[in-house]
């Protein structure tokens, strides 16, 4: 119940990233019951590589915390971390990792490796998986889906418009 | 040489964290021979983990860039990254990375893994490693000899403290 609860304001995160373009993908971090990180992906809008969902919520919570060891807090996440999250998530020491769906081209949560639990590190991280699964994929799903639509449209426009043109020069 | 000149300056980030006590750890990004990019670990000050100096370098790099990727820029480190930063310069397809000192406990660019150059990610990074080693080894154990002798001082302050507040209350 919990984890859905707060999957579901994942998902709202993931929402707003759609709504600007982004790849969509959420996250909120939980301190006694309350969010006190949330974040959604912007890495095209804020032209940096570290503005994924995830780490834009851990700023906000250790900013909250005053702390940059969150060693009592759950992070839900719509879609499996990467390589960067995942690091980032136990060098700030996250309690659990709550996610959606996983990544397996790219995830670092189980997919590719398992950076959260390895045990050469100092902290190794609880982890759920396949909380609201479908949920999680079909947004991602209909954004990719969205993205095919509007490119080949605008190709097809370019064909047009290319067309259009070379009648126009090889017309007297 | 290129190597050296540049390890010199990230060693110069290294130093301005030794003296507002962090663990001195240096970078700097470079993008056809300009320095774009500096940063110096601030973990305990800024109480956040996101603020270790190959994070603070990369998106500094990124603003001048104008652009998440920063795909034909070398970052050079004095400590070896963690799972963390090594996971953010391959997001951030950064081409090489040069490290001055390795850190077999954590480091992420060859001693516990070597995330920059696993062939299941999209991005592989050029590693060069021991530039300029002694110096980076040295700016890290000696500030290490300070924390030592500083926390030994403090408890031998305190039980001398304490020893007086124990003859205070003993005495009539």
């Amino acid at each position: 119940m919990t984890n859905e609860k707060y999957m579901k304001e994942a998902l709202k995160q993931a929402k707003k990233a759609y709504q600007i373009g982004e790849v969509p993908i959420g996250c909120v971090i939980v301190y006694q019951d309350k969010i006190i990180g949330r974040g959604y992906n912007k890495r095209n809008t804020k032209k940096t590589t570290l503005a994924h969902a995830e780490l834009i919520a851990i700023e906000k919570a250790s900013k909250y915390m005053g702390d940059w060891r969150l060693e009592d807090c759950i992070m839900y996440v719509t879609l499996e971390p990467c390589q960067m999250c995942s690091g980032a998530i136990v060098q700030a020491r996250i309690k659990k990792v709550v996610v959606g769906t996983m990544n397996p081209k790219a995830g670092c949560a189980g997919s590719i490796l398992n950076l959260l639990q390895m045990q050469e590190f100092n902290h190794q991280v609880e982890l759920v998986t396949g909380v609201m699964e479908e949920e999680c994929t079909e947004v991602l799903q209909g954004f990719f889906r969205d993205l095919r639509i509007r490119n080949k449209k605008e190709k097809a426009d370019k064909m047009s418009q290319k067309g259009n043109c070379e009648g126009l020069t090889t017309e007297p």
